[in-house]
């Protein structure tokens, strides 16, 4: 899937461009480090002692062996010596729902049903757009510190994130949720949101529709937000077949499983992010290798172990339909982190043990999910997920100087299994720098953490005994 | 289980004890901390604004309220002011092969036959005395960056996993691995380090015999361990049931579980500690519940998902027969790590999972089966597990103020789903320092990883053909 939004090509910068217009996307040198490549056939490489020269906020060159950056021209670019540290791409988290941080902790150990119904919908009835404000600019904070450049949120009040993002320096795909019970309304809050931010914050912002999910959103509606889609060439991102019950449910209902309603809604005809699909059943599958629209997937194998769903994502029967399948965390209130890292090692781990076999996830090919496919699964597979000349400059540096990493027999392995999220240097997207050497350089962690614990009381009250909606397979 | 060794008591220190002897257990005192205890039914609790005091090695008091340290006496004692961070019992490893770090990542994406065979019983027979002392250094820097202050080690060459735990400051229960195919003189060896390492270290060394697992070790061997361990008062720690695949070999070979081989040799009728036991089916729980020594489990719920084994440990059956479940890691050759935070998490993801139950295990169970669980697992149960006066002062000091540890709404949630061994500041053991503020005290890894990069051709090569051993379950 390609970001469907007219955007500059990835290898030249016109006059005028986003990444042209960046005033803070200085010239950058990183030296000494290994940096993870693809080759033509996407098979994950090191080069050793690779120089990356970032330009105008893209890579412009990545190369291994010593750089002399007097000879090179680059004496007076910002320089960082990463020896003992590994360039990747920054991670993606391919679905969250940012501001629910503020959540992280107070639902624990229930069945999703009591989650929604008991705690969190309840509590999102209160939600002000100053705690989507505080919650955004802390999840921002976690996933610098943890290695994301790039997420694909799906929320309330995305204005007020789409500020935050900005304000982070952070890339993402953001979408305006919806429901039916909103009325049209609902959806056309959706376009409006999609329409007006998409390509802004110097290109980092790109957008989606967001129906909630098919068990909340209807088939006209989800059938107005295809041709909607089409009419834009905006990417739908929702929420289907989450878990088993509720493409049982969906069965039992009208005949059809959740992918089948967003086939027969025109769905699978655009660009498409399913969140979690650990209900895709074997009859699904036809249905997907037929979609015309680039559909992907995205992940978060914490939340259904945490839920004690029966399955997980059928990553297998999804790469072999071509289908990307992204790392994500989904919202901090189910997940308790927007960890992508650990996300990536769940993914593998998950894996192995329902499809019975050790030989897969490799090392390699959880990278490949963590790097191309979910940059693929966000619509933004030409821009990012790779360090190469004309990708954006989205590369986080990782010290593998600690006991924990070391010594190094296979260095896919010791990313994957034995590095953590906290292993992670420095963050750097568009070729500003993020995070230097674990310190947050756009956004104030204590100043968030102070004035959302004085609203917490307010936010959390559940008294008054409205939600936000029914949750019901 | 408790410790089998005379041991000082543990609340006074008699004159000539080895806390008493210990020079550098100077006292300590810990204020601000808000403090992980168990009340008299073992119920996780937690005390805001604690003062911890610590002296000759152990907790002498645990209070709530701020300290006034001149009036306490405490103004010459060393201070650690830990506002913003939890002070829990330190983590405990309770099944590891602490050398075999050198090994992380040789060996990736294998069924264990092939992971046994063509990878590590080869590598093994390579093994020097040095590789050892550099790998269990490694270790022991890992455990300690990571809150470990404890670790069960069942390994070869333990003489020197000795002097580098005495080196390191860590607490540990060692035993010398021993197969029935090096004759009797294994058993002996055995024996010989677990007579002559008791209760050294200041008493932070206990011992155990260390038959590999029933499937290595036959029923002649077996009963012999049981014999010695009764008359010595030795705790035995082996491998058994590790996977349900030796369960039905075992089965098929003799008509008996590994279970039930246990119970015929007497060794459940020792101090046992069993490590893993996924294999542990329906028909074993009356034979454990029938067990007169005192049983505990390790589980290492990481390398299950690794290797694709499909059970995990049966945590709720053991616990219904009162059996303590202890987290471990395992080795890093399979595990890729000795991060035993982790294996809480996943302990309590893969129960959620397996049980098809999201209410279990909490959060609070979780910390349980990493406190006095862990600590009863090891037989150390009087000694360490729980902050209260006359324990070890065996405390690890946890910073939560990281941007993916806020807000807190439930602080068990909090330490086991979102916090990271990273977050661990400072590990302390028997009242000393071993980190501080992630600085190591005790050892030296740059040190010890150029060295072991240097020996590792000739470590890992498999050219020979030779094995220590052969894996056939």
């Amino acid at each position: 899937m390609t970001s469907p939004e007219p955007t500059p090509d990835a290898t030249t910068d016109p006059p005028g461009s986003p990444a042209a217009r960046a005033p803070e996307a200085a010239d950058l040198v990183i030296t000494g480090c290994t940096a993870l490549v693809h080759d033509e056939r996407e098979e994950i490489g090191f080069v050793e002692d690779a120089t990356i020269v970032v330009r105008g906020g893209r890579i412009a060159t990545i190369a291994g062996g010593p750089a002399d950056l007097l000879a090179a021209g680059l004496a007076d670019a910002e320089h960082i010596d990463a020896r003992g540290q590994v360039a990747m791409p920054g991670l993606v988290n391919c679905h969250t729902h940012t501001p629910m941080v503020t959540l992280r902790g107070i639902a624990e150990d229930l069945p999703i049903e009591e989650w929604f119904n008991e705690y969190v919908w309840p509590i999102e009835s209160n939600l002000q757009e100053r705690d989507v404000e505080l919650g955004a600019r802390l999840a921002c904070a976690e996933m610098i510190r943890g290695g994301v450049t790039c997420f694909a949120d799906h929320y309330f009040s995305m204005d007020t994130v789409a500020a935050v993002t900005a304000e982070s320096g952070l890339r993402a795909n953001l979408g305006q949720a919806f429901f039916s019970s909103q009325g049209a309304e609902g959806r056309e809050r959706s376009l409006d949101f999609a329409l007006r931010h998409r390509d802004t914050a110097d290109g980092r912002i790109t957008t989606s529709l967001a129906p909630h999910a098919p068990y909340t959103v209807d088939d006209a509606d989800l059938a107005a937000t295809a041709g909607l889609a089409r009419e834009h060439g905006l990417l739908v991102h929702l929420h289907a077949a989450e878990n088993r019950a509720q493409t049982d449910a969906s069965l039992a209902r009208h005949g059809r499983t959740p992918i089948e309603v967003l086939a027969e809604a025109g769905l699978l005809d655009t660009d498409l992010l399913i969140a979690h699909g650990t209900g895709i059943v074997e009859r699904d599958l036809p249905v997907l290798a037929r979609a015309t629209g680039r559909v992907g997937v995205a992940s978060a194998p914490r939340g259904y172990l945490k839920f004690a769903w029966p399955t997980t994502t059928p990553v297998r029967a999804l790469r072999e339909l071509g289908i990307p399948v992204g790392l994500a965390t989904d919202g901090a209130a189910s997940n308790n982190s927007l960890d992508v890292w650990e996300s990536m090692a769940l993914t593998a781990l998950a894996q192995k043990f329902t499809e019975a076999d050790p030989r897969r996830l490799t090392s390699r090919q959880a990278l490949h999910h963590a790097t191309l496919q979910s940059a693929r699964a966000v619509g933004l597979g030409e821009r990012i997920g790779s360090l190469a000349p004309g990708r954006r400059a989205d590369i986080v540096l990782v010290d593998l100087s600690g006991p924990h990493t070391q010594p190094v027999h296979d260095l896919a392995a010791t990313l994957v299994h034995s590095a953590r999220s906290g292993d992670v240097r420095t963050t750097i997207v568009d070729g500003r720098i993020l995070m230097r050497d674990r310190e947050l350089l756009t956004l104030d962690v204590p100043a968030v953490v102070r004035e959302m614990n004085e609203r917490m009381p307010t936010l959390i009250d559940r008294a008054h005994g409205r939600r936000v909606q029914e949750y019901e397979t």
